[in-house]
């Protein structure tokens, strides 16, 4: 039996790897883990059959026999503990990689996730222009804080682990934003982070899925 | 040996239990763990010294003889996971209240952290009225699918976890907004939170920090 997870059936990145379901694709890549999909429309995401899966109406999940997950961090680290390659089995470098992926998600995410907010939903607004400046500076101090941390290194800690993967996937959504080329520490580490082999089959994956339907 | 934790020097929710390390010394009484607490004020937490602990110059931090660690979600796993009353053994609750912790941190706590960015940050701003509006009701949608899915249960799951203790702990960043108070059902389950034994020593500890400098 193979896991099952959900994606969009019509990603609104059209197929440009930011949907979450990209960092678990990546995830099961590095783990050589096969997999299959189930897509999903934006009216089925909020109909009860996928509320039971995922309480946010949202995608990623991931169902294997009678364990289902939603949340990437969840997901991902669920994964990484069956994979030493993404998550070390020594307790320390294991808690360490697990604080990036923490770091990832609940630090330098939520300002990118607001940056998002005003250009797409508050876009319209009479005060989006006069408040982006102040959105992206939020992101130039996490960025600049990781970038000081990161230095010469090529990883986070010693090796590439799934800290590095959603970090790497969460910077990802910056890349239209320019900000990531003001640190070019921070941009060579992404681009070592999608010239992964597991990272280019997940990509081509995802892709898949929006020019199939082209 | 047991291990020491950061906290703010002079907190500026002057001990109303925000700051992110009542959220760790809320694991800690759970787990019946002692630990020692080192305060730190707000210039040395931008010092190489904290820095080198913490890459983004924030509380709480969590050390344990050589074992290094930040970010209230992982530490707060690297506690639950030497306690089965915070993180069960077994595979599937495991990995399902480690879900919740997830949960919490990256899809509940974003739009709260935006209320907090918009109420004191950009409180001063000329829009700061009229977007309030749209950030509270981003809250609402998370509030109300949670609502949804917690219906008459006690907790999460099966069983108080550290996914609750997560949940709780960001939800309780809305307890000035009256937002919780739309959603009896989430409100009486913060309330469960807030009873128990080990949030309150927790509180009272954190409290104590502020008010002996006071």
């Amino acid at each position: 039996m193979i896991p099952t997870i959900t994606a969009f059936e019509c990603s609104p990145d059209r197929g440009r790897g930011l949907a979450r379901d990209m960092r678990v694709r990546w995830a099961l890549e590095e783990a050589s883990q096969p997999y299959d999909v189930r897509l999903v429309s934006f009216d089925a995401m909020k109909e009860a059959a996928h509320l039971a899966l995922h309480p946010f109406g949202q995608i990623p999940t991931y169902e294997d026999g009678d364990l289902v997950l939603f949340e990437t961090g969840s997901i991902i680290l669920h994964i990484a503990e069956q994979d030493a390659s993404l998550l070390p089995k020594a307790a320390k470098p294991r808690a360490r990689a697990i604080t990036w992926m923490f770091a990832a998600l609940n630090t330098v995410e939520p300002p990118i996730l607001d940056l998002m907010t005003a250009r797409i939903i508050e876009n319209d607004k009479p005060w989006a222009q006069e408040r982006l400046p102040l959105v992206m500076d939020r992101i130039r101090v996490r960025l600049a804080q990781l970038s000081a941390r990161l230095g010469d290194a090529e990883w986070l800690e010693d090796a590439f682990s799934a800290g590095d993967l959603m970090m790497v996937s969460v910077l990802l959504r910056l890349r239209m934003s320019g900000l990531l080329d003001e640190y070019p520490n921070v941009a060579a580490y992404v681009a070592r982070g999608e010239a992964r082999p597991a990272y280019q089959r997940a990509f081509a994956a995802q892709l898949k899925v929006f020019t199939d339907r082209a």
